[in-house]
């Protein structure tokens, strides 16, 4: 391990040829702290999955779908148990099985390590994930809602009911998946909703944390888009506050004022194609109607949505710097 | 006049080369009741704006800008007063010149016609509107928002209080404007909100026609969105409900049970491509967190939201059927 | 059948569900002179594919993969000998067996059908088609070159050596097909040739087309481009000749006098959008180097290209005027 | 100067807010041989253009427009004859007024000028480049027809008659100007040629280095096309060779055997986002019809294209390694 002096951290990289599993092994590849020792997937230079799990290595990273990387992080961390293991699937995101099957809508497949991997949400969780081997990866509109939501809920000065959340996301979001929605000529110069209300996976992930953050039982109203771009999301949030935006701002600010990734703007909205191709989460706060504001919080979904995060999170627990080889991880 | 039994009503178009007067233009030279007799713009077969003035005609359409436009309307008014004129800009739609000025930071040009022009919402003022010699044609966003928030407000299932509308246009909302936002290579895979909160000018006639027809002195918290599509709006509507959604969508069917040109939905939110090329607004309801609901709203900004609208209305005025010309109004 | 007096010519569409069956659905079910008495496809409304075989009609469209089309259209031959068959697939537009394993790199599947069906570029084979029972429609990209590669070499102005085409086509030409390449988020932005040089398909019935309208054994360079857009085909044809761009213009114009679907400008080259939602086909000559010149074709690949040339052609063999459900079948 | 031991040469960039200059201060930013010191433009942090020619140097980028650039270049030359200065217009690329006046259609602005600027297509002018201290940057297109052609004609195995380059660009090659052809919605979807035979001024200084380099007197057939993308160049050009595909990949492969950013591949035509960010230019090379040859080349247009071979020429000019600050000048 590269704690422990060895040069750099061996890497294996699970599902390495979906949209997030590419852009993990493409920082991975320009990482000075680590070494992709393997990856899978299907395509040349790829192992099949189940082949990696003979690979040692100091660290694991899972892109797989759900359902089934519960399965290999459960073995890897049997045969590995020194290793970091990082699982970007919703898998282990969750509290508890039943919370799992209500989301998921399928029994979870490894049960038993439910409440072992801490939230992989590094401005909110820092501590725990420098101690974690097993780490479940946020959901990539959970990071940009919870991002803003937490510090202002914690400063009390938000009320925790009527939150609405309305999401927008590029198409990397659902995958390298052959679907018909997906095609260009379906997508091009159209948009839509989709799963409004009280459908979305992200939900529960989002609701959990917040109950662990700030004690809050929400029930979040959140409806995402499918945006016709390829990468990025713009979750914007609407929240009843008597503060002014600008205090609001400042609690934002003051919270993260020694996060690398997180940009509190006090300009106009931020952009897509201001974070796309960095790990930043970019924030604005901005009056509304009286007693409400709004607040708009825009990533990469690749990146800190998922496999900037990753890294960012695989460096805490390598015990190196938080943005070793995440600096202006440029990727579009 | 068609009224008076002239085979086809003449009508002349201002600002015919803009995205919103080229389809009136479109939506006209194809209707068996109207006959376009001058339209002015740059280019050819156009008139210069000011000899349009001089033309005699049975309706006039004003696709100019806001703050030139009602100059125009004035001098057409006086000309010809048994002819109608629908005015698309944004000049006619607020009740009082200080609400002019509020909301489009300038003085009006010609206060005396305010108060005179019925608000040309066509399913909400249709009697008045069959009256009419000169019509205020709604904004875009604003036709997008009324349509779903009149009928549910005046329902009583609906709070007044805490209205949230997070509103997306496609990039010809902004019209054939040479602004370097709006060039191919700045908006291409890029997205984000703009005017956020309480500035976009549609937030006053909205609150005008909201006051007008429900009582209710309300405050929305309105936030648009740049789309990287051509045409089309998708405004996301999030209401405080004690109602089940279908109880709300059933106000919804019930209101517009007559109405030619808004279908109710009872399935997946619409998606811009069913409403481009159409006079139609789609509508959705759909249950969110407890006490709340979300209503998706979906036309197209040149349509609905502008020409065909105007086009609805000129039917009106006119003495035809309300969907003369319109059926299919397939424009894209 | 419509001929005889019967009022509207009923037409089962074979295939209804792809891009192509979509749009011959759309155009006939506006068509005056025809009724669609049944559809097959995936999704509600449609039977499965053999159970069309069982319904009677007076016109069959068959828009269904190349291999499997002809084995429909021998039986739709055998079943209904007085009816019209219209196969849109490649199946049935190579004079001889050899030459369709030489390109589709498969055997035929009804052999027996070769050399039957009349191929169906209307403006070339006008008359045949007014008798035919079995029809090869053409495929996109031959429409785009034969219409004005045809004319040119017969005026013996244009030298039959030394032919290049470079041609490029929007996405829906490759169909409504789940391929990796077709995902919105691989296409946009992005843009590449493929099948370079002598590889296309649709090399042989231009080929076979020339030779049977020229005399030349011709061999052309052709190479296709996936152009990021949705429908459309441009191609660009550079021809050796001593002829002044003006003659050769004027050749194509008289040629196309009379047909009312193509049009030959005599300014700038074509836009895609000037035919998208068209039955036409716009052409361009420009003078070149020395002893060469540029002609563009633009038209729309659903369309001319596939299902506005089909139903052209079914209008000439039920004895209707060509254009009929066609003028400015607008589609977009 | 670099050359003189100092640590970095100070750069200064004229016109940093089109999209060329702003990819050549991005990249000279990150570089580590050079510090910006300037940069001229519209907007905060920028200079006048004029307050420029008052701010020392080692080297000066000008992308400017032509008719100003060389005016600019003059007065650098007078005023700091030791430092290197690198046009990016297309003012210094001819080798006389005539032919200027000819291509550009106005007369030189500093004629003097003409012919003391070594023409910087890096890979075939390596050796006159690092002596230069005034340097011709090529044009995209020129850039993307000349690294094959040179070689290609060089070899004797291609004929120098009847060449046809058919080439497409994105929308950047057009530069950030405010012309209604390049807003999103006129572009978007759409397709077109342009400058269509022999009107494109690049085919000027094409011309004349194909004069230079091969000794003939080539008129070349050039059509340059419209691509709704942003950035990249893709060139196909159609060669009369009897040698076989295969020879003339080798040819190419030989000739650049040694240059870091010319990639020959040998299996299907290059896509235009495997070059977008970088400094490469990747051919490749298929049979054709008899006789006939298709050769693409694919290259970001605002590296390899403008800044990025700005660069490269720079680095020739300052004595440093000619990859310097390129190594995958990660740029989308």
């Amino acid at each position: 391990m590269a704690k422990a002096g060895i040069e750099r951290a061996r890497v294996g990289v699970f599902g390495a040829t979906g949209y997030v599993g590419r852009e993990a092994v493409r920082l991975l590849s320009a990482h000075p702290g680590v070494e992709v020792v393997f990856s899978t997937g299907s395509g040349a230079g790829h192992l099949a999955h189940e082949r990696g799990l003979d690979q040692p290595a100091d660290a694991f990273l899972l892109a797989l779908p759900h359902g089934v990387s519960a399965t290999y992080a459960a073995t890897l961390r049997e045969r590995y148990p020194q290793a970091v293991v990082i699982d970007l699937s919703g898998d282990l995101r969750l509290p508890d099985a039943a919370s799992y099957s209500r989301w998921y809508h399928q029994d979870h497949p490894s049960p038993a390590l439910l409440g072992q991997a801490p939230y992989g949400l590094t401005e909110i969780y820092r501590d725990r994930l420098r101690q974690a081997r097993l780490i479940a990866n946020p959901g990539c509109y959970a990071t940009s809602v919870l991002l803003p939501l937490v510090p202002l809920l914690r400063s009390g000065l938000v009320a925790s009911q009527g939150i609405v959340v309305d999401a927008k996301s590029g198409a990397t979001g659902a995958g390298r998946t052959l679907r018909e929605d997906l095609l260009f000529c379906e997508l091009l110069d159209d948009f839509s909703a989709y799963s409004p209300g009280r459908s979305h996976r992200h939900l529960g992930e989002m609701e959990a944390v917040l109950r662990d953050t700030t004690g809050h039982d929400l029930a979040l109203t959140f409806c995402p888009h499918l945006l016709p771009v390829r990468r990025g999301i713009l979750s914007s949030l609407y929240l009843q506050s008597q503060a002014p935006a600008d205090e609001l701002r400042q609690v934002l600010a003051s919270f993260y004022a020694e996060a690398p990734f997180v940009r509190v703007g006090d300009g106009r909205p931020p952009r897509l194609s201001e974070v796309v191709g960095t790990n930043e989460c970019h924030l604005s706060v901005h009056s509304a109607a009286p007693g409400q504001v709004v607040v708009f919080s825009a990533l990469d979904n690749l990146l800190k949505g998922a496999s900037g995060q990753a890294v960012q999170n695989l460096n805490l627990a390598l015990g190196l710097p938080e943005t070793t080889g995440l600096a202006r991880a440029n990727g579009a």
